[in-house]
């Protein structure tokens, strides 16, 4: 019997405190190999991956993870609840042993507690964060808030960490799904996720890395303390081979030609465009000359920078209310990405067993929902030149999983 | 009185065959102002003006033209007849005594004999055409086969000439508005409308000039003997300060961007998308790396390269089968882009007189079918790098008519 640990992760890019994780995950749960689900092109944060999600598998098998799945686009791109609910399926469809995340508590039992402790007091709990929102704060905000409201007696986490957050949503999720998965928890070194400056000498911020290599550009010399040595080769192959990283500046124009054609009755049917925000994003896009200068004209006290990007995304790849409405909580499939000979080994032994298909080649797949990521492929060729731009599209068809001996 | 002639115009760009054309018709019509209707940023090949609307308006000012309106772009990238159909009913609006077009003819009688024989075989005449598509061949060429398979006993045009054909449309549609503007034709010089090579020493058609101007760029000196002045400095200009003239290949990047995010379903919701082609556009778009490529591929026997180059435009602006099809059979305003010291002197003396409402600001206004021409001029920006593009955008909303003394 082999044993999978699964973690869930974006790995953009690959670092240092990646590897310190992965290595705890693989140890905690005396794991023979280790499962990542990873998000595909499009990020949680409403962002472009640096690189594609081809050479994100590349960097994670190289360093140490054996089996690489796509977080699809309708789990990816999402808040933190629904985000944990794909990713939750996805690793039990595939048969993990235990899921590992990191978190700034550390504790696994503070997890369990809290899910426990909020399920008991839901409804006042959620009547609590109803009346913040309509204080006009936004949601994670108001999670947080009315969290800190509720007398809290026993051992109960710090929600208004990021990595919380999200630790708390996968064990809810595992509860949920009735799972078998067991949760185990490490507790993440130094970095704090949203950190722009490096933290110690050799673990940084995923957020701080993609800083310093979009202000070095060409020479990514600067950050190959903070990566492993494959992450930072192929960092500086993907330069070579496409021409840039991507980042939203990229696609401002094709984002600003989008709000340009469209009508407000055409916006208003894409996910996540309410309450009138549509009028704004249109006036916003004739006068703005950049996605930054953009972004802070659409800035609000009610919605979170994070969640503006996600509309973008959406709007970027044309993403509508009606294809969403459908979300189911669990994933439609397994998308193969990449895997080791080890991982190869898992998938022979155990696929007829999973719960959920194996997509190695897009073609041989029929189902409809995959749509979704092979157009959020097409449109994140669009953060590349021309020339670069149809070697990436044909990828998202030809490109069998990537293989590492 | 002051007697105004029409012209129906492009000017892309204005050269000496337009200022032959422009002197023979106030000479022919006797008249003290020439108003000229003036496609917006969009032309009737389905290509974006090599400049803008409003350096075109310049060109025409300098050049001998007191007026110049807008032709909507619900009329501008259209077929002949509705082509035409626009623009009469702008000149018919603003009181034009006579109407002077160029054609390979060059004989008045002609076209209203020609027009009057169809009219009366009209029922043969379509029928004849209908078996004609039906037999695989595109529109125009089956216009042409109808009309060589009637006996002609009389004095009938040849309808295999472009400016024959226009002119033909705008004599029938003076005849449809029951409009008391005279039709005059001068005979064209030289140049045939799709000659690609320089006819004679000064005249040489749009097409060879603009090839010209392309292979050339930033050295147009080769297209000043065939040009006026006036266009050769605002044509240098115009590279000066926005950077490059337009062409299809600048908005490649956008039309393939949105071929590859938008889903057939809304493709044919798309102005003359029909016939399951929105299955080829999204293939071939996948598939092209430049416009022409694209082109190439979608050609086929039964669609002209022009049917194909305004579908793409009307993909491009996001122009709808519902927005178009209550296109009405004439314009719904006057949208004044210029005018000399005689043209206002015009304009002040009748306006009160003008059977649709004059524009010279668009915040006036409040009509909505003036979106179209908007949403046109903001897509046309995107031919544009995007420094130079903010300029151009703004110009749609805050460029006063431009005046010449």
């Amino acid at each position: 019997m082999m044993k999978a640990v699964g973690v869930i992760v974006e790995y953009n890019p690959f670092h240092n405190g990646h590897a310190y994780h992965l290595q705890a995950a693989k140890e905690t749960a005396h794991a023979d190999i280790a499962v990542a689900v990873m998000s595909g092109n499009f990020l949680q944060r409403g962002e472009p991956a640096l690189i594609s999600k081809w050479y994100r598998t590349k960097m994670a098998l190289l360093n140490g993870v054996d089996i690489v799945l796509e977080l699809p686009y309708r789990f990816a791109t999402q808040k933190a609840e629904t985000f944990a609910n794909g990713a939750i399926s996805i690793l039990d469809a595939i048969g993990c042993h235990s899921l590992c995340f990191g978190s700034e508590s550390g504790d696994i039992s503070s997890f369990l507690e809290t899910v426990d402790y909020l399920d008991r007091h839901k409804d006042r709990f959620d009547e609590n964060i109803k009346m913040n929102i309509k204080s006009g704060v936004s949601y994670p905000k108001a999670l947080s808030l009315s969290f800190q409201s509720l007398s809290s007696p026993e051992n109960l986490l710090s929600l208004d960490k990021p990595n919380n957050i999200l630790g708390f949503h996968y064990v809810k999720a595992l509860n949920q799904q009735n799972s078998s998965i067991i949760p185990l928890t490490v507790k993440r070194k130094n970095a704090d996720y949203h950190d722009e400056h490096f933290a110690t000498e050799t673990i940084a911020s995923a957020t701080s890395i993609r800083k310093a290599l979009f202000s070095a550009k060409e020479k990514n010399s600067s950050i190959e303390q903070y990566v492993p040595d494959a992450s930072s080769t192929l960092l500086k192959e993907y330069l070579a081979v496409y021409g840039n990283f991507h980042e939203w500046e990229n696609y401002w124009s094709y984002l600003r030609y989008r709000l340009l054609h469209i009508s407000p009755e055409e916006l208003r049917e894409i996910y996540e465009v309410e309450e009138g925000i549509e009028h704004r994003l249109i006036a916003a896009a004739l006068d703005s000359s950049n996605f930054k200068e953009f972004m802070q004209k659409i800035k609000t006290k009610r919605y979170t920078w994070t969640r503006l990007q996600r509309i973008c995304v959406h709007i970027l790849t044309n993403t509508k209310k009606a294809e969403m409405k459908s979300t189911p909580e669990k994933a439609a499939y397994l998308r193969l990405l990449g895997m080791t000979k080890n991982g190869k080994e898992y998938l022979n032994k155990y696929k007829s067993q999973f719960s959920l298909p194996l997509i190695s080649k897009l073609s041989a797949y029929k189902g409809n929902d995959i749509f979704l990521d092979i157009r959020a492929s097409r449109v994140y060729s669009f953060g590349l030149e021309n020339q670069t731009r149809d070697n990436l599209l044909r990828q998202e068809y030809k490109q069998p999983p990537i293989y590492i001996e």
